[in-house]
């Protein structure tokens, strides 16, 4: 099962020439985009996206991520290996919280450039060719050089910002529920928010917050829009209260 | 096959997380999307524009169809078999006009629940499992109960009003073509449209009815926006001159 | 290998009703979307965007393309077999910049019609049963006549026009690369602009030029839109400085 993740949108015509490249590569394998709508040039979120989605994938899924601002720089190509799923994409940061909460993570920097290897699209020319390899089942050795460490990690603990708006107006932030004791509210944008299990026991039209399916603290309002009701948008801080510690960023 | 049917959109990770469950309990089934734009919350639509796009479906295709606002409340899970074909859902009357209409229709209510299970998102938990299940060939007969009939049942014969509106512009609406007479006018918001059979016999931004490629009576333009310039909206009336019993709802 | 490009848009069921008829064809073969954003109605920017996405796919490769504002007309429905990639689509001068500049291009115009087929889909009734079958392995040649060039062509040369703007505000021109000096200038809106090999060496919020990965001269922004910047819609004139013989259309 070979994934992506990508900050590519999907208008474009650039999943599909990944597709295209892993088609070949890895003939027969299940490819499934998990996400194109990482906040464009934003790593950092796109590194909290990722652990949260990736959290269940099952061993030997292999996940092409790239949230790229700096290809055609010097920032370095790698391959994590993190409780036995794979993950391939730039060492900007993006791989680095999965990475960081692993209970056993490898990694290997990426040396090999195929000729001719495009500037601005290292998604289509480096990673995807790399991912289709290790999603075939055949790990390129001479391609890679284990590292003891990314170069750039990000904090691993949570994120209490506004990662992600669905498109319902969902707010995602990058607070894991893990940590909320259910009867604590959350304030965001000067609102303080109570706690509710799901949508159905929220009154309609009203904003609450609760453990959304990726395991994170979201804000919500039953049939509607919490972005547009309470004027969210991705980066706005996202405060538990009770649990002041974590907060501090 | 496996076909989706859900409002979950394009941009965000729903559907991915779908298919990344599919993908392990029906490994090589092809999976394909067929709408993720119904309208947010609106089960109604939702059932209409199932019954239209699933008609030419074959024999043993499986859908796995989420319009789900009541999600985690006490709304059963459904399995309809009809001719032939596994529709998997909420009973929230989103399978109930393709039941209807179907000349023989076999019903299952699931009570069968995964551990852990989330509370907004039975597409990924509940539903998915299920139909990878019967798209892989194995009913599961144990997690099923045979019901008589569907607990919500919208009225099956046509919704005169706009169920879908395409990014062309072109405005769905739930009355099928069967009942239709060519040479007779539709009319909505106050416009009275005369029918073309295909758009090249309309003149270039003239408004038209005709029966779009799924058997249901459609507003358009010529090149261009049948909604930007009728100003027309999901919800709609739309009223066929001369076949008024088929109109009263 | 199975590649869709179409100006069907991603949330509408189209594209999903093609693949189903895909899937019933040419079971087991990879489908994948390479753009469903071709400007709509716009064959011409089509022909441009077609030939650049599709030079570097492997032989055997069939691609489904439909951007036919004329269904339901005269117009003609053919295959072109261009180096040994297999297109399927309208005769209205989509598949004509490719084939043209193709080394070795043979054309076949399909006369079959099924039953029964829609006025306005061809793409599902005509075209993908067509490409299903080619990808399978089993060129109909009962339902083809050969015949000895298109009906519609457009010019092969540059289109020094923006073809397309992708999600981050990129603008893709219609002139190849290859014909660019490095060091000169683009004109578009009456800015003149620099070239850089790579994003990263241009300033945060610089415009400028440089060579797609697609091979197309792209006006682009660092970390921001360009065609908010600049003003750019899909048609507005390209000049490149210096090579004033290919600007004339």
């Amino acid at each position: 099962m070979l994934l992506l993740m990508t900050d590519y949108g999907w208008q474009d015509p650039y999943v599909g020439q990944v597709k295209a490249v892993l088609a070949t590569h890895a003939p027969g394998v299940a490819v499934i985009d998990l996400l194109h709508a990482v906040p464009d040039f934003n790593p950092h979120a796109g590194a909290h996206l990722l652990a949260a989605l990736c959290r269940d994938l099952p061993a030997g899924a292999v996940v092409l991520a790239v949230v790229d601002p700096g290809v055609g720089g010097p920032r370095a190509a790698v391959v994590v290996e993190a409780d036995g799923r794979f993950f391939v994409g730039p060492d900007n940061g993006l791989l680095s919280v999965l990475a960081g909460r692993a209970q056993a993570a490898r990694i290997w920097r990426i040396d090999w450039r195929p000729q001719p290897c495009s500037d601005s699209f290292h998604g289509r020319d480096l990673f995807a060719p790399i991912a289709g390899w290790i999603a075939a089942g055949d790990f390129p050795a001479d391609k890679h050089t284990p590292v003891a460490e990314l170069e750039v990690r990000f904090d691993t603990a949570e994120l209490p910002r506004i990662l992600y708006i669905d498109h319902y107006g969902n707010a995602w932030s990058g607070i894991r529920g893990g940590i909320a004791e259910p009867g604590s509210n959350v304030e965001v944008k000067g609102h303080v928010l109570p706690w509710r299990r799901v949508f159905v026991e929220a009154g309609k039209g009203e904003a609450f917050w609760h453990v959304n399916s990726s395991g994170l603290i979201e804000i919500a309002v039953n049939r509607g829009s919490a972005a547009e009701k309470l004027g969210l948008k991705v980066g706005d801080p996202v405060r538990l209260q009770g649990a002041p510690e974590t907060q501090v960023h």
